[in-house]
This record gives C-alpha cells, sequence and structure tokens, in this order.
C-alpha cells in the first residue's frame, strides 16, 4: 500500500510517498481502507523525532482517519466489513490502510461527508475529554480556549457554546479572531493586540474564567492561573510556548484552581475506548443537529503531506488541514 | 472575657492574653464557651501580618475550638444551649467565647475528651476535603504526605491507611520518623538524609504516589510531580517552602498528573458546611472505632500561646499544640 513516510527525523521534506506493507489486524482490532487523515500538531512533533509512538504502535503518522472497513481482527463484534466509519489512533493514519482498536471506532455522524469525517476524531475526543468528562465545564459557566481557530481550538468554542458556557478565544490574527467569532466565540482576543487576562478580567467583573483549554503550556502558566476563576480548572494539551515555567502556587490557592496535563495517545485502550464512546455520545448529536461544524481549512492529497505539514508550521489555517489519501 | 490576642504584627511575643467584648451570635451563628482551641501553622503567618482574616470574622487568632454552645443566632436549629461541641472556625478561637455558623459545628466524637476534640477540626476537614473529597484517594492506592508528624501528617497518614492505601509519609528527624511509623505509615522517609523521589520510586516500582498531601509548595514542586503515578493528584495546602517555583508541564502531561491548591478559611459557608458534614459522617466514626487516634503533642493555658507559637515553629512536636482555655 501506499504511505506517506518520514524517511527520518527533520522537516516537513522528509515526508515521501512509499509503498509499504499492508497492516494486518491483530485481536481487537479492525482494518481500515483509509479515505482521509487530517494533520495534527503532533505530527510535526513526531516528524522530527522528538515524539516517539508508543511501543507496538505503527511508526507512520496519522493520530485520525475515517474510511471502511475492510477486515476485522479476531474477536471484533458489532462492526461489519464494508462499513463507513472514523477513528482514534494512535499512528498509522498517512496511508492507504490502518488498523485501529474496535473500541476507538465510531460512527460517521449523519450528514458529515467521509473526507471531512476523517479530521474530527482527535479534536472532538481531546476537547469532549479534557473540558467535559475531566474538567467539567458546565452550562453556565465560562471557559477560554488558546489558538481557538486551530483545529482543536474551533470544535473547543462550538462544543462548549452548545453546552451553555460563554467563551473566550485567543488568537493571534484579525481574521482567527473573526473565525472565532463566527464559531460563537463571545469574546475573542487578539493576543498580539491586547493582554488575555486583562481582557478576561474585564469581561467578568474580576471574577475570572471556570475552565481554560490550553495549548501553550510554560509561557501561559501565570496568565492562566492569574485569569482562573474561584474553583477554576486549567487543563493543558500543549506546549508550543515551553515545557517549564514558573507556577505560583499562592495564586493558584487563592483560586482553589486546578491545574491538569494530559494527551490522549499514551492512555490504555480502556480508557480510550471510554473517551471515544463519551465523545460519540456527547459530541455526536450536537454535529448532527448542525451546532457543532467541523471546520476544514482545506484538503491535500496524501502526497502533498510535506506541504500539509508547512501549513501547521505557519500557523495561517483555520481549522483543520486534511490528507485526502485516495488523491494520489 | 479573656482572649489572647497580638498587640501587632510581629513574632510570638506580640500574643498577650487581654479583656476583650465577648462576641454575639448572628443570625445562623452559635456561640460557644470554648474549652479549648489549637495552634495551627495559617495562625503563625496570621500572627506576623501575612494572613488576614477573611472580611467580617474576629481579628483573634483561632480556626478551631472545643467546647459548649452558650447561646444559639437567629434562626439556629438541630442545637441546643449546653450541648458539647467542637468547631472549625475562620477565626476566634484564642477566647473564652467563639461564635462559628451552625454549619461548622461537629458533635464531639464518642470517646474524645473535651480539650483533645478542640484540636481535631481543623486538620480532619483539610486532609477529608483535600484528599478524599476532591483527591479522590481510594482504597490499594498510594499516598505520600510531607510533614507526616504534623497535626495534618498525624490525622493524613492514620485516615489514609483506614481507608485502605498504603502511605508514604516524610519528616525531619529520626524521632518525627518513628512517629510517622507508630502511626500506621508503610514507608517513612527521613528528608534531610534521603531523596525522597527516589525512595517513592524505588518502593513502587517506578510506578510512583496517587495522591500527594504537600504543605511544602514551591520547593517541592519537581519532587512531587516526579513522584506521581499515572493520573495522580497533587493537593497543595501550604507553602512553608515558598509560593513560587518551576513546573514542568511536560513532566505532568506524561503521568496525566493533576495539581490542586487550595485552603478551608476563605471558602462560602456552603462549602464549609459540606466539608464539615463529610467530614463528621466520614472521619468521626473511624475515630470513634479506634481507628484513627487525635495525636496531641501538649497542651498548654492560653496564657502560654505565646509559647505554643514558639513550639510550632521550632517544629520540634509531633500532632497538635492544644491550648486550654480554662486554665488561665
Amino acid at each position: 500500500m501506499k504511505a506517506a513516510v518520514a524517511s527520518g527525523p527533520g522537516g516537513p521534506e522528509v515526508l515521501v510517498l512509499a509503498e509499504v506493507p499492508r497492516p494486518s489486524p491483530g485481536a481487537g482490532e479492525v482494518l481500515i481502507e483509509v479515505t482521509a487523515t487530517a494533520v495534527n500538531r503532533a505530527d510535526l512533533m513526531q516528524r522530527e523525532g522528538n515524539y516517539p509512538p508508543p511501543r507496538g504502535v505503527s511508526t507512520i503518522l496519522g493520530l485520525e482517519c475515517s474510511g471502511r472497513i475492510a477486515e476485522l481482527g479476531p474477536g471484533v463484534t458489532g462492526w461489519q466489513v464494508g462499513e463507513e466509519v472514523c477513528a482514534l489512533l494512535a499512528g498509522g493514519g498517512y496511508a492507504e490502510f490502518a488498523t485501529a482498536p474496535a473500541g476507538q471506532l465510531m460512527r460517521v455522524p449523519a450528514g458529515i461527508d467521509l473526507v471531512t469525517a476523517g479530521s474530527i476524531p482527535e479534536v472532538a475526543c481531546t476537547v469532549w475529554s479534557m473540558v467535559f468528562d475531566n474538567s467539567k465545564l458546565a452550562p453556565g459557566e465560562s471557559f477560554l480556549v488558546h489558538g481557538g481557530s486551530s483545529g482543536i481550538g474551533t470544535i473547543a468554542i462550538q462544543l462548549a457554546k452548545a453546552q451553555g458556557a460563554r467563551v473566550f478565544a485567543t488568537a493571534g490574527t484579525d481574521v482567527k479572531v473573526a473565525a472565532c467569532r463566527d464559531l460563537g466565540a463571545d469574546v475573542a482576543i487578539n493576543y498580539r493586540e491586547q493582554d488575555f487576562v486583562e481582557v478576561v478580567k474585564a469581561q467578568t467583573d474580576g471574577a475570572g474564567v471556570d475552565v481554560i483549554l490550553d495549548t501553550v503550556g510554560a509561557k501561559y502558566i501565570g496568565g492562566n492561573v492569574a485569569s482562573l476563576a474561584m474553583a477554576g480548572r486549567i487543563a493543558v494539551i500543549g506546549m508550543v510556548g515551553g515545557i517549564a515555567g514558573e507556577l505560583n502556587l499562592g495564586a493558584l490557592m487563592a483560586c482553589r484552581g486546578t491545574i491538569y496535563a494530559a494527551g490522549l495517545r499514551a492512555r490504555p485502550l480502556d480508557q480510550k475506548a471510554a473517551i471515544v464512546a463519551g465523545t460519540e455520545a456527547h459530541v455526536w448529536p450536537l454535529i448532527e443537529a448542525g451546532k457543532i461544524r467541523p471546520v476544514v481549512d482545506r484538503v491535500l492529497p496524501l502526497a502533498e503531506a510535506a506541504e500539509a505539514h508547512r501549513i501547521l508550521a505557519a500557523s495561517t489555517h483555520v481549522g483543520k488541514v486534511v490528507l485526502d489519501v485516495r488523491r494520489p
């Protein structure tokens, strides 16, 4: 089968189309004939050699896909060969075929085309698990997401809004700020022009926000804690702004705050299956009701995976950059 | 009435016995004729001028007491004048009379004398709310408490042990380490001689502990995160080792960890009432069954409040330093 593989750690140019062996589904897994996959920031880190796949996982990039079930591994029930699905993967999505544990499959939401469906699993599962399942964002609470125009951000804004939260989003250009507002953000902040802490304080009468979804990391520890409401919760899923930074525990204690940091990829299969099931139960109905619209910046053929990585690195996109695997 | 009052911010010597007006219970409050109160580290901070009481609260020190109900304020039901009680206070315990919101009263556990009862509310409510109600320490999990021989530590070790956890404790002298072991700690660590991170790792086959109760703060952020098991939780209640320190979010994410910091004193009354009710429901039966023994280092008369503060500051005590208010 064809796959976009990294010829070695390095820049986007190491990604090349190659012929590789088709994987076989193990016990409890299915083989998916991939229609589309999408690029995540973690893919860029893995390509650079900084985010190795968990043991036993394909070294091919790709944390999500859509497609048709081509084969059921031993012990898989409840799915049929030929069904259209999308899936959360620990790797292997940038290829014509990928295997996934059956617990990580989801049906394609009604009204969503199969290419777009390949861009939903990673962001939907991440936002649902971090913001709702763990941080318990509740109706009437306030929510801040950094990078509101990213794949994560576009789903987070819409999901929080659909759940009845007041939504704050930060972004780095006026075009992105406008996109955040279009998606439902009540307050969209251009962080190059305004201090998000000051805007949050001013817009909440000094109270702060209840939940923050953060992809920046070290650089924003102080600002996030300063933006937190009493009993507020910070969920860290990325560290594009550095790994280690100063935490003022006095400030965290003053708001009885929580900082939680986690990813999806390294979790045990039972946890991933629970997150996938929860996401399908809670997020899919909102997509099908038109309350959440998956935002696709553009669709490129798999052969242009390198270009897709350049686009994500340049960060001029809004929403997801999708790779159509059937287009060579 | 007599009270130990601070003549101004400063060292222990500012604490003097004085005649002050007896307080009156407001709506929903009771007046307690105080038998005993106990010294908490927060009292030392308040005496130094670094921990002002919340608005509307007595400026007299004392975060807990025992005694007899002397008067019911308007609207109080379920309690009788003359009943023996102990109470969580936001202040005012170092006096012959103190007022408390009715929701912060607890009955005296059966088998506990009234003087000892004055030393239980603050530590029991803190440990129950932080370690169990919030951090969900579960049977079979592992637990680390820093300062295992402190008032907090002595209750934390016993409560965690009684709930079926494996208990690690740190302390600074061999006498204190032995005290931790006597109270049930499975692993007691003299932090002056051993690196607690190394001991935790060695004793858990590298897995780390599930919940950490920390009173040290900044100095231990790194060590606590390094000691954390997958999905581990750090509950910070004190900062004797500094307020601000480096947090490595990559290390926190690697264990999908949580850091939570909170105190009791500034919480809204409904939250305090819920914590007090939870503590009475979950901790009192263990005290009454003899599974948790309140540890009293010594009992001094109220007139020796300054000496009691010196003892806490010197940190040679094991358990609580109690002030008997009836002994002049």
